[in-house]
């Protein structure tokens, strides 16, 4: 691109041929949402469904980034292209930028088999629940067939994110069973494949025994996908082959039993859900301002009007 | 009544009559949410605005139930009435009942001047954010002008509910400044009264010069209105006078500022537009049910359609 362009289409047609900057502002632009991510995710939709993602997540510290560097490495041994897209709720923005603690990553930065992105909320009305769907569909339509999603923290907002891969590695460090600040039981429900990172630490072998007490005690005791647990260590690289082997396990149960096809429309259902009430919400938003609002608002604070009555008025365009 | 009956108008009738079991039927129907909620809304708006709200809340243990019985204990030797709803975000059911922690409330149980109300979510769609305006106004239109509204727990639903009121206190023990889980900036924020509750404890000095520290710090530092700070110990009544005093105090600078105004103003302002978005919201669990949306969602997941057309096209009956 020799000019500046900002145009989704023009943009969309760069990314394809290969050009990264285009594909950053692409990402930039569903960040922002709007009327130009809606643009974008008109461009990407239908070329997309031929990716895989693979979701990580666990608590801060647990050496995720570490473990997604590995991981990269791996890949790129095997010779696949892969993008990674690193979520960070709590956090604003990010311009873009490579986040602080990812800077591990950037031992893959000048390789163009890999693309890494960070992804914060900035504005997105929806938030990174609407969001990271349309990075992962743009990621897919341009051609990634691998793409990583790691989510920093462990809120309820991660589990989500992560949870919503066609593959899930919930990734715990030994003494895991001790701690009382994870969210267990969510983690629980949404692993596919778990990894104990750091196990060269003493614990190592109680966490395994702890983790398949509670795996006994689930619901996935005897479902036909029991999630296995995987020894690794992040920053040597030891036992990410197994893991990726694990993940490409899962991802042909899932594949032959149905169940990817089930959780993507499961998934798109939830999105679809989440567009309409994001849209009703802006509806709420026009309708809940200007002078015609002002003036209910007054009548219902003078008892002239009644707050039910007042709704049902400020409504009326919309409950045709 | 003789027969036991459910209709809100009949239940409200008897109510303004002085019936207690129909007050408390009102408010288990405001409570459970839905048409009847509204019906008991629509009958109570006309007659309320002449009560006065009086919000308590701080952390679990701080002595909040203590303090608000020992408070209508006061209230009751100046021979005033006072309706209690005390808000519990976090239980999902209260049918009604005394909670197990207030047991010390049921003092003022046989007491016709007292009427005291635990509060809890139960299925209320809006929450208890919508549910607790509204029976606060079904208190005041039977005619209690004095409402206290304790909220349990110190969470961001606790403090906003609590921040509603026309007067907030703010309820802290001695070593407060050293806690790290409370929510200081939060209840700064919302404070027209501090008490230190169980000031004869250790560091009741401490933390008062660490109060009046971040009042100093804080935007109310050169407001017309600083917040006093009070001791009290609830369990022998002490300070409680003395609290009263601090509460009418701000009660009249509220009313001769304005600020009281202002408050209800915006108070019904943001409750109408939380009544507006729940409509939304309804509007959304309908829109996204049925045939139409499964075959939608279907030629989303075939790519026959991409999400954002589909929800133009779920939304085109609310979009005209």
């Amino acid at each position: 691109m020799a000019a500046k362009v900002n145009n989704p289409a023009e943009l969309f047609a760069a990314a394809l041929e290969g050009n990264r900057a285009a594909l950053a502002r692409l990402l930039s632009l569903i960040e922002r949402g709007g009327p130009d991510a809606r643009a974008v995710g008109r461009l990407a939709y239908p070329l997309s469904g031929e990716g895989y993602t693979v979701g990580l997540t666990g608590a801060p510290g647990a050496g995720k980034s570490t473990l997604t560097s590995a991981t990269i490495s791996h890949l790129r041994s095997l010779e696949l292209e892969v993008a990674v897209l690193a979520i960070d709720p709590s956090s604003p923005f990010t311009g873009g930028a490579i986040l602080g603690d990812r800077v591990r990553m950037q031992d893959h930065a000048t390789d163009p088999g890999v693309f890494i992105r960070s992804m914060a909320t900035r504005g997105h009305l929806g938030g990174l629940s609407l969001a990271t769907p349309e990075a992962v569909r743009l990621l897919d339509a341009i051609g990634r067939r691998w793409i990583l999603v790691e989510t920093v923290g462990v809120g309820q907002v991660e589990v989500e994110i992560a949870g919503k891969a066609d593959t899930t590695v919930v990734v715990v460090n030994p003494g895991w069973g001790d701690s009382v600040q994870a969210n267990k039981a969510g983690l629980m429900e949404i692993a596919d494949v778990f990894v104990i990172n750091k196990s060269d630490r003493a614990g190592a072998d109680q966490t395994r025994r702890d983790l398949e007490g509670m795996l006994d005690l689930s619901d996935l005791a005897h479902s036909a996908w029991r999630p296995p647990i995987i020894a690794t260590v992040g920053t040597t690289g030891q036992g990410v082959p197994e893991l990726w082997e694990a993940v490409l396990a899962h991802r042909e149960h899932a594949t032959s039993s149905g169940q990817l096809s089930e959780r993507r429309t499961f998934r798109m259902s939830e999105e679809l859900r989440e567009i309409v009430a994001e849209r009703l919400r802006e509806r709420a938003r026009q309708l809940c301002t200007g002078e015609r609002w002002e003036e209910l608002t007054r009548s219902v604070i003078d008892h002239v009007v009644d707050p039910w009555s007042a709704a049902d008025e400020m409504l009326a365009p919309v409950e045709a």
